[in-house]
């Protein structure tokens, strides 16, 4: 099944909170739940918050009670508002909002029941050309693994990240489905503990084989000259290419540029935001900081109680770390200001 | 109380193991049940597990059923292979089973009871040390900490790392206590989590602002000017200064450079191993893949069942990141071979 699908009027979302312990899917009907949903990361990872929030629109189109257009189009932009706010650093979700808007307002349709009808055949498209961009993506980063390679992999970005297949991860387990052998080390992803839970679960599903490590560990597998490629997504790429992705991606790609191993940032053209001139204009959400007081996911308390923590949940990149780009548009490499504008517009 | 004490003839430990939920003391009586305590990281940081192993021999020599000097000398030497092979990177878990053991070997006593009794008060002697060490390595450390600094600190390296006080943390400490501003961003240190759990309960004991942080974000507060200082200890320092430390200091420093943040080693000379010229020849301990599969020391199981995880424990840090290393006898600064070598004679 999908990540995030549209099911008998209602969002289905698989709850990523308690993988891989129970395997459980929620619905939802009402699109400030959704959003919450969002904030809360039973949803996560760009492309499929993106896909959530395009079906929050439908939602919000679905529960509008509004006769007219323009009251339709009034409490779409609300619900747009709303769903935008659930997670700040992540530039798909304003992306597929903006688009279900955009498209809603162009239309001229007098009966807001068309324009509801328009809106979910909209948030469709998008969930399905998701699939289909990560799987164009997947064929472009796979050619980047050659057989024998290990790579190291951060945070989640399977199909649990997207709709359906996944970005950086799509392009590993594409290089694995063309027989190539290759080996994950795969960082457990503190504090959310992506990578220990949801990287683990999709890999042992696909059967590619894989090591979990802590964070600490890459550093050393680098170094000691055991990887040959990091490969991770991302949440914005500003126009210049300096990217913002989960916590610990900078420190990877600052040692990964002091090793030579490449590294690749794997993202489809909804994540590059040309509005932001470079990474030091992408604002970098903190979290609760009991995520870091803790194992929040299991409830679980480790660190003396009333203390303090800070938690960043995604730091920025400068492009000089990153070796390539890979869109679903093709690999783009420094400089990158042109190469994304041209990705971005598929000429 | 001390970290690694001599109580009523047995070594008494405080159990680092359920630190911070509980506050716990175990006693030992045989030195093979405290060389596996060692290896089960009921005590953990480099002095610490020094003092131990110099108690661990006053244990074996209590133990001895031996009449003569020479039954003694070899039950010692017994004692000490097990005692050195309880963990293999720190250094002065041998520096200070070594020194109990030359000492007895010089000994002209005929009577064994004489030489069980040199063989305590060498390892008291040591352990007495420790502490006064500590403190010389504090204040050159504090040195090095101006009013307002905030600093980042790996792993733990305070009192219970040491057999009072601390290496690096007790810089940190003795500038709080010379009335300087410090904040302290504490590495959680995955996987064992001495940051968020030995390190946040002594810093909160002595009163020194700190906030946890996980590993993944030390490079964000690095990159975004809010570190003015790395403070490390070490578990081997080579003779070139290269340095062997808890996993995930090798990528703390490539970042720290990056960033021209200094990158302070806190280390006393009882640390260094002028056997070994670089740090391609310090061996790496691997511990059990449970403590990266799941949050070992609370029982709790994150990552699906039946994969695999590595989990070195230690990595190194090449000389040429490291800004200074601070030393019983001075700070020691590039090029280190010489410096290290001034240091450990102290002249």
């Amino acid at each position: 099944m999908r990540t995030v699908d549209w099911q008998n009027n209602a969002v289905r979302l698989i709850d990523q909170r308690v993988l891989p312990g129970r395997f459980e899917v929620i619905d939802y009907t009402d699109y400030r739940e959704l959003a919450k949903a969002i904030t809360e990361m039973v949803v996560r990872g760009a492309p499929a918050i993106g896909a959530a929030g395009a079906f929050g629109m439908a939602l919000a189109a679905q529960q509008s009670a509004a006769r007219g257009r323009d009251g339709l189009l009034n409490d779409l932009a609300q619900a747009k508002a709303v769903l935008d706010a659930a997670r700040p650093t992540a530039i798909n979700l304003s992306w597929a909002t903006n688009r279900v808007m955009t498209l809603a307002g162009h239309l001229v349709l007098p009966n807001p029941d068309d324009i509801r009808s328009a809106v979910l055949a909209e948030a469709q498209k998008i969930a399905d050309e998701d699939v289909e961009i990560n799987r164009r993506m997947a064929m472009h980063g796979a050619a980047l693994i050659a057989d024998g390679d290990t790579v190291l992999h951060h945070c989640n970005t399977g199909a649990l990240a997207t709709v359906d297949y996944g970005t950086a991860l799509g392009a590993i387990r594409m290089a694995h489905e063309q027989g190539k052998r290759v080996h994950v080390l795969v960082d457990e992803t503190r504090p959310r503990l992506q990578g220990a839970r949801l990287t683990a679960w999709e890999l042992k599903q696909l059967g590619v084989p894989f090591d979990l490590i802590a964070d600490n560990a890459a550093g050393h597998f680098m170094y000691t000259g055991q990887v040959q490629a990091v490969f991770v997504g991302a949440d914005r790429v500003a126009a210049n290419g300096d990217v913002a992705n989960k916590i610990g991606t900078y420190k990877l790609a600052v040692v990964a540029k002091e090793n030579s191993v490449p590294f690749y940032v794997v993202a489809p053209t909804s994540t590059v935001d040309p509005s932001v001139p470079d990474g030091t204009h992408i604002p970098i959400e903190e979290r609760p900081m009991d995520e870091v007081l803790g194992l929040e996911t299991h409830g679980e308390r480790v660190a003396p109680e009333g203390i303090t923590a800070r938690n960043p949940a995604f730091d920025v990149t400068p492009n000089r770390y990153v070796t390539a780009i890979v869109t679903e548009n093709g690999v783009v490499r420094p400089p990158y200001g042109e190469g994304l504008r041209r990705a971005v517009r598929n000429v």
